[in-house]
């Protein structure tokens, strides 16, 4: 069984909407935040932007989709999990859950659930590439395993 | 036939990522701004905070798509299309296209495509409640007819 | 007597914080966005990502501030009026006021009032470089007059 | 002498323009993220919401201003000081530092410092109210000594 990589994040105070919960594309950002934290944990606080602007190689959204299952507020933590659904040859697809953090008067409960399909491209020529071999294997744990 | 809601909203100096193209949460923000307007432009510039605030009715996403055809830059105006693509009993599903609108050297291009699954609550005891005839009279031109 | 530039923005559903008002850093934004609107409506929609782009000429904050007088609310209409408080040889001084839009029930109202000084710079070297000709004659109405 | 209290926050890849540099409002975006950890480190997680929510206690910001003195860019790690310049009777002044965080390649380097102004209101009423005495207790040594 592989492990997801966990990210925590303290809702900010204008992270909220007009109804007072979390505005829902907001929650895609915190997807891509706990992305950001996967590299930065794992090889450095200027990997991914290195793998960008050195490398010029990047992960587009090709498509993103998530279920909103019970709002987050202002005070909540959100713990942010990242894990792979698929490596393909040209795209990796990562799957998050989100999840509000156990408070005293609260079990830890599911938020939200969601799959960003990302290419992964050539940024000087716009065009898909294979996925570099570093990059598979800062994600190989992260792989679900079936069953 | 039916015809969408349209509302043109110029991609904002902000709106970019490192990448320099707009960054995939903001559609989902483009989605719900073009969702506002339709409130603004058929009913007046406080119909929706009303409906929230004096008739403790909001419509909280239950389910976000995206897919992501072509991305927008700043200087791009996205056009963004609003259609109703299912109006169910206690819920609703929108439609979003976003198309890159044309310029002197380029056609009108689509950008992105998705749909947003919204509940109907009543915002005081937080449970489904059936959609407003008011509602559905404001969304009813825009349902998308079959063949 | 000159006459500012003015925009007018609606108040998004996620503009506000936890506290239900327009969070104070959006304000900031707002100036940026009357900013943007003003060489779009002078110039044309892609003049402000052109000077940057082609001609390699930006204008970074240098000193913002801002004083608050009256909270801005989702429903709410921001007009954000745009003068220059002082266009000199290597920077511009802009001076935003914004007030809540008359509605039926209350007459129009300053919201808040601020400066942003820019540098002019050259983005290839950045460093500062004098006001191009171009932009002053575009900004040359909008100089405050004394008296 | 008092220390001020610092909180590292990493540049996001959607905190940058155009210019690919932090866009400047989000400067004000990170001083209030530094206060909201203020609270979090020294009270609890939900130590604001709470004095929001149930005390209703607010600090709106009066007046906030702001000097840039060099970019930040995507990669680039925030340390954020927070100290109190003047601690008043119905009001708060903050001061804001926030510096690059050295690098292998480059020193500690300051980026922007600021000032922001809140007033101390009655959410309920919207009224200046006296600095509560655990707010008092929460700031005291984080004010600046003279000399």
């Amino acid at each position: 069984m592989s492990a997801p990589f966990v990210y925590a994040l303290p809702v900010r105070f204008a992270d909220v909407d007009h109804a007072g919960i979390v505005y829902y594309p907001r929650f895609f950002h915190f997807f891509h935040v706990a992305f950001e934290e996967l590299w930065r944990a794992r090889v450095g606080p200027r990997a991914y932007s290195e793998l960008l602007d050195r490398d010029r190689v990047g992960f587009p959204a090709v498509r993103a989709e998530c279920a909103f299952l019970s709002p987050l507020r202002f005070g909540d933590t959100a713990e942010i999990e990242v894990a792979v659904a698929r490596l393909g040859g040209k795209s990796i697809t990562f799957r998050y859950r989100i999840y509000r953090a156990a408070t005293p008067e609260q079990p830890r409960t599911p938020s939200a659930e969601g799959t960003v399909v990302c290419a992964v491209v050539d940024l000087a020529r716009f065009v898909a590439i294979p996925v570099p071999e570093r990059v598979t294997a800062l994600l190989a744990d992260l792989v679900e395993k079936e069953g």
